[in-house]
């Protein structure tokens, strides 16, 4: 084996940086959020550079852009590299705090393309967004990319709730499924632990 | 703001890597890797770099040492850097794939001094390991450290057996606890999103 490595790199693809700096100050409808987010996520099968998972935070009231995130797994060859992660992790490193809902900061938003898996749902805990924005949450995903979301709390959105967390289901649903629909007809594989 | 960065980059800290390769090949009893996880747990906290909280991943037969990872949360400034995403992640790249149960390779166990938190759990999961091995699980860390381990699914331990992940519980518990109540009376705080 090689030496123990002591530095974990996550980076964003080539064609993101492009458009993450081609991007508006602010996005102030939840429905261009979204379609931005599916953008992302769309891009970044095309361009092979990971999975059709993509994730925005915003600041709530302007819209303002903080980060955006792509899934980066395979590229990556890190099991964690999940959209989710990547833009709260990128938001924090832009804000410089591991919490994004310190007082002294505006709210922050995280908009994502679907329900977030098992881990991401933890993440999105520890992370201080305040609003969590999804286009929809059921079998769909699953079904379509053969994608496994994993054993998530049954109870998840009324512990979302319970900690702060405002949610809001349903934003251009039917174009997020498509995007899966898409992603199926073009013969892709989701990586998927279960079958390991 | 920043300009919107494009690196996520999380480091172990000094005296780990000095400890690290110090470490012998192999350790063979599952109580010797626990004190070691213990032991990184501890003194992550003695020397002010992160959480009461380490991990390990290990060749399964052999109790080859593959990676340690300790929470590194707030010097990071980003709230996933929990120490089971920093063995996991370390691991997959010494072994270069994102997928640490690949066919090619001997099974991996990850040994972590408490059940995971919701995320962890999750990124558990996804991670390719075939055994999970804890010191305990139950209110004691939560009561102790102030720390929120979060909405895990009730079924977890059924959830991992589903997956084909074998869980070990109990490997020095006592000692695990004594950590955490060493951690509390020293008057330290954990990073607690359900405060923030």
């Amino acid at each position: 084996m090689t030496p123990h490595p002591n530095r974990i790199t996550l980076t964003t693809p080539s064609w993101f940086r492009h458009r993450v700096a081609a991007l508006p100050e602010c996005i102030s409808s939840p429905e261009d959020r979204m379609r931005l987010v599916l953008e992302f996520a769309r891009t970044n099968v095309e361009h092979d550079t990971g999975g059709p998972f993509a994730a925005g935070v915003f600041e709530i009231g302007t819209g303002r852009v903080v980060a955006f995130g792509v899934n980066r797994v395979v590229p990556s060859g890190c099991s964690s590299a999940h959209a989710e992660i990547m833009a709260l992790s990128l938001a924090q490193k832009r804000l410089g705090t591991y919490d994004l809902g310190r007082r002294d900061l505006p709210p922050h938003e995280l908009v994502i393309n679907w329900r977030p898996c098992a881990m991401c749902f933890g993440a999105v805990l520890w992370s201080g967004i305040r609003c969590l924005s999804i286009a929809g949450s059921g079998q769909e995903l699953e079904e379509l990319t053969g994608f496994d979301e994993g054993p998530i709390h049954p109870g998840w959105k009324s512990e979302l709730a319970r900690r702060g967390i405002e949610m809001q289901e349903g934003v251009l649903r039917e174009e997020a499924v498509d995007l899966f629909r898409w992603f199926r007809s073009s013969g892709r594989l989701v990586y998927n632990a279960r079958q390991g």
